[in-house]
C-alpha cells in the first residue's frame, strides 16, 4: 500500500502550514505537545506491544522496554525544550563607539520546517513512527512525516493513529504529524520540495541512495542518516585482570541479545594481547545460541558478512556456538595492526551474532585510533545500548552516519534547527524568546559571555 | 600553476598526520597558534595590502580594513577556544540504580580532521587564505589546505608563506597549513580521501558543483558553502517616517558600495507602502556612480541578472545613476506579494549595484515570509556588513548556504566538530578536556545542568 504522489502533496502542504506554528510555539506549549504523545503511547502500550510482537517476534519484555525507552525519549526532549539551551539566544548589544559602529544582533535557533523521518526495522518503537528522529524533529519546532517501515506496517499506522490524535487533542496544529509507506513515496518525501531535512535508520545501502535523492535536489537539503556502527569497546589490561571472566561472559550475552540486531552491539572489543580474555570469550561462547534474524535479507547478509571477514589474512574463528533456530553465534579474532591497517574491512558492521576480539599491546595506539574511527568509545562494561541522556551519541565517522550529529541523545536536536540573526530590530517585532523579558528564564549568551536564569 | 596530484597527495599526508596533533591541543596553545598568525598578518599589512590593491584594485582603505578584519576574526576565534563552549563538554554521571543501569558518560566535540577551504574573489583577506573558514577550521583543532582564488595568485601565495612561518613559530606542527593552485587541484582536494570537510565561499554554480563532489564521495563529507544572499532589509513604518530621506541616502551609499560587490550588499529592502521611501531611494540614486566590477564573469552576469529581475510582471525601474568606468547603479521595484509568490525570481542575489524594493503594506506578513526564507533579517540602518561577533550569521535556506550554519561568526567553529563520547572510561584514559580537573575552568552540561566555571 504505496501512499500516492498527490496525498504526499496535500501531506507536505498541510506540514508547510503548520511549521510557522511549531516554529513559533514556546517552550511550555511545545513540551505539553510532546508530553501528549508519550502519555498517549504508554496509555495505548499494551494494544501496541501486541501488534508489535505479532509483526515482529521481538517478543513481549523487550518491547515494552522499547516503549519505555522511546517515550522517556519523548520526555527528555520535553525537559531540552523547556531547558531552553537548544536555542542557542546569543545577543551582542551595540556599540556606537566601535570602528565600525557595531549593530544590536540577537540570534536563536528555529526549526527548518517539515522533517521527513525513515523508520527502522530493528527499533519498531524507539527508531521508528515516534522514535528519535521524530521527537527530535518536533522538538526542534517543525512538523513530522514518517515513512513506514515495511517491517511492521500495522503498527506503524496504529501508532501514526495514536499519535495524530494525541497531537490534536493537546492543540498542535493539523499537519503537525502524518504517515507514508511504500519505497517510491520515501523517495518522493526526500525530494519534495516542501521537506527540509530527513532523518533515517538503517542500512547504509538504503540509507545512502536516500542521501544522494536528498543532495541532488535542486535545494539540497541536509540527510541524517544513521547507518552502521560497531561500537568499539576497550577492555583494559586492569579490567582483564580483574575480571576477566565475568567480563567475557557477559560480552557473550551482549553481542548475541536479539540475536545480534541491535545497532549498539558491541561489534568489536579491543582486548589485551595475552591477557587470556579471548579464551574466556571462546570458552563462554560455545555454549551461546543464536537465534531466528529479522528479515530475509538480513538472514542472507550474516553469513555474507562473516566470509568478508573472514576472508582477511589477520582473521581468525576462535568460537562458535549454536544456531538455535537461526543464526549461529561466531567469536573472530584480529589484532589492531591489522584494524589500523584495513579499518573499512574490519570494522565493517555485521548485523547478527558475531563480535571481533582485536588483541592489542599499545593501549595510546589503540586509543589513537579509535578516535579517528569512531563517535563513542566505551570500557569494558556491557550492555552497551544507549542510555536516553543528554550526552549520548551514537554513530561517527562514515559509514557510521552521514553527517557531523546523529538520532541518539539530546544534541540530535541541533539537526533540526537553523540560525536567525535579527539587526537592529524593535523589540516588538522580535520573536517572543528573543525579547529582554524572556531572557531573565533561558541561558543565553551576552557578549560573548555565558549567562544562566 | 595547477598543484599536481602527487603535491596534493602529499599536502594531505602532511594535514593528516598533523590532524592529531591539533585535535589534542589544549586551549591555550591553540589559541597562542591564532593569534600567532593574526599578528604575522598583521605585521605583513604594508606588504600585503600593496600587492592585494595591484591585484584587485579594492583600494588600499578598503583592504586595511579587511586587513583589520581578519586579524580580528582570528582573535575571535581565539577567545572562543579559551572561552571552551564549542566543545560543548556533557558529562553524564553514573547511576547503578537506574533501569537499566546507566554507564559514566562524558562527551565533547573534537576536530573532524583536514579542512579544504575555498578562498573567495570578493574578499582577499577576510574571506581567503586566512579568512573565516580558515579562522574556525583551526579554532575547532584542524589542520587547513586553501584553495587559492585565481583572482589574486600572488597575494594567496605570500600570505600562505606567512602563516606557515607563524604557524612554524609558534611552534604548531609541520602539515598545518597548505595552500594549492588551480581549478582541477581544488576537485581533487575536496575529493580527496584524507580530507574530511570543506568550507566555500563563491558563486552558487560553483559551490554547487563542488558540494556535487563532496557529497557524491564514497565517504561523502559535509561541504560548507556560503554562496548567494540578498541580506533582506526592513524599513518600518515608524523609521520612514522619522528618518526617510537619511535611510535613503544612506541605502544607495551601502548598495554601491565597491560597487555592490559585497555578499553583504542590502540586495532587498522592504518598505511601506506609500510612505514616500521609494521616491526617496529614487532621488538619493540619480546621482550615484557605479563603478568597475572584479572580473569578467562578474561584469557579463550584472546586466543578465538586473534582466532576469525585470522579466517578472510586478518589477519596475524606479532609478538608474551613472556608469562611472564601470556599472551602472539600478533600484529596481516590486511588491511583497510578488516576492511570496516568486521568491526564487525575486530573492535570487544580482552582484553589483543593484537594489529591489519591495512595497510591503502587512508588516506581519513581511516578517512571516523572511523568517521563511532568510538568515538574517535586518532593520532599518546602514551599512549592512556583518560584524564579527558572537551572535553574527550570514546566508540562510538554500541557495544562501548548502548548510545550516555557516563561515560568518562564532559558531562557524561548530562545522568543523564532530562529537565524541567515552563511556566508563577510567580518568587516565580520557582527552585531558574531559577529565574532572578541566571541568572546574570550562561550561559544561552535567547531568542537564549547565555548569559556569
Amino acid at each position: 500500500m504505496t501512499t500516492t504522489p498527490d496525498r504526499i502533496d496535500e501531506l507536505a502542504a498541510a506540514a508547510s502550514a503548520a511549521a510557522p506554528i511549531w516554529r513559533d510555539s514556546d517552550a511550555a506549549t511545545r513540551a505539553t505537545w510532546l508530553r501528549a504523545l508519550a502519555d498517549a503511547l504508554d496509555g495505548a502500550a499494551d494494544e501496541l506491544v501486541a501488534i508489535a510482537d505479532r509483526e515482529t517476534r521481538l517478543g513481549e519484555a523487550r518491547l515494552r522496554g522499547e516503549v519505555a525507552r522511546t517515550t522517556g525519549q519523548l520526555g527528555l526532549f520535553a525537559d531540552v525544550v523547556t531547558e531552553g539551551s537548544f536555542r542557542e539566544i546569543t545577543i551582542d548589544e551595540a556599540d556606537a563607539a566601535a570602528t565600525p559602529p557595531q549593530p544590536e544582533l540577537r540570534r536563536l535557533l528555529v526549526g527548518v520546517g517539515p522533517v521527513a523521518v525513515f523508520s527502522a526495522s530493528n527499533f519498531p518503537f524507539a527508531f521508528s513512527v515516534c522514535g528519535g528522529d521524530t521527537a527530535s524533529a518536533l522538538a526542534a519546532g517543525n512538523p513530522v512525516i514518517v515513512k513506514a517501515h515495511s517491517g511492521h506496517p500495522e503498527l506503524s499506522r496504529r501508532t501514526a493513529e495514536i499519535a495524530v490524535a494525541a497531537l490534536d487533542g493537546a492543540g498542535a496544529p493539523e499537519g503537525s504529524f502524518a504517515l507514508v509507506e511504500g519505497r517510491e513515496a520515501g523517495n518522493a518525501l526526500v525530494q519534495h520540495p516542501l521537506v527540509r531535512a530527513a532523518g533515517f535508520t538503517g542500512s547504509v545501502s538504503g540509507g545512502r541512495a536516500l542521501f544522494d535523492l536528498a543532495s541532488g535536489r535542486p535545494d539540497p537539503i541536509p540527510f541524517y542518516g544513521e547507518l552502521g556502527s560497531v561500537n568499539p569497546v576497550v577492555v583494559t589490561p586492569a579490567a582483564a585482570e580483574a575480571r576477566g571472566d565475568e567480563l567475557a561472559r557477559g560480552l557473550v550475552t551482549s553481542f548475541t541479545l536479539g540475536a545480534g540486531q541491535f545497532c549498539t552491539k558491541p561489534g568489536v572489543v579491543f582486548v589485551p594481547r595475552g591477557s587470556g580474555f579471548v579464551e574466556s570469550v571462546a570458552a563462554a561462547a560455545h555454549g551461546a545460541t543464536g537465534g531466528p534474524l529479522l528479515t530475509d535479507r538480513i538472514t542472507e547478509a550474516f553469513p555474507a558478512g562473516i566470509a568478508a571477514l573472514e576472508a582477511d589474512a589477520s582473521v581468525r574463528v576462535a568460537a562458535e556456538g549454536v544456531p538455535g533456530d537461526g543464526a549461529r553465534p561466531v567469536v573472530l579474532v584480529s589484532d589492531a595492526s591489522a584494524v589500523a591497517a584495513r579499518p573499512e574491512v574490519l570494522l565493517e558492521e555485521c548485523f547478527g551474532p558475531v563480535t571481533l576480539l582485536v588483541e592489542y599491546a599499545d593501549e595510546s595506539a589503540t586509543l589513537a585510533l579509535l578516535q579517528e574511527r569512531a563517535g563513542r568509545v566505551l570500557f569494558a562494561g556491557w550492555p552497551t545500548g544507549v542510555a536516553v541522556t543528554w550526552s549520548q551519541h551514537h554513530g561517527g565517522p562514515w559509514p557510521a552516519t552521514t553527517s557531523l550529529h546523529t538520532s541518539v541523545g539530546a544534541t540530535a536536536i541541533r539537526r533540526f534547527l537553523r540560525p536567525l540573526v535579527f539587526q537592529d530590530a524593535p523589540a516588538a517585532l522580535l520573536p517572543r524568546e528573543l525579547r529582554d523579558e524572556s531572557l531573565e528564564r533561558t541561558p543565553h549568551r551576552r557578549n560573548g559571555v555565558l549567562v544562566l536564569p
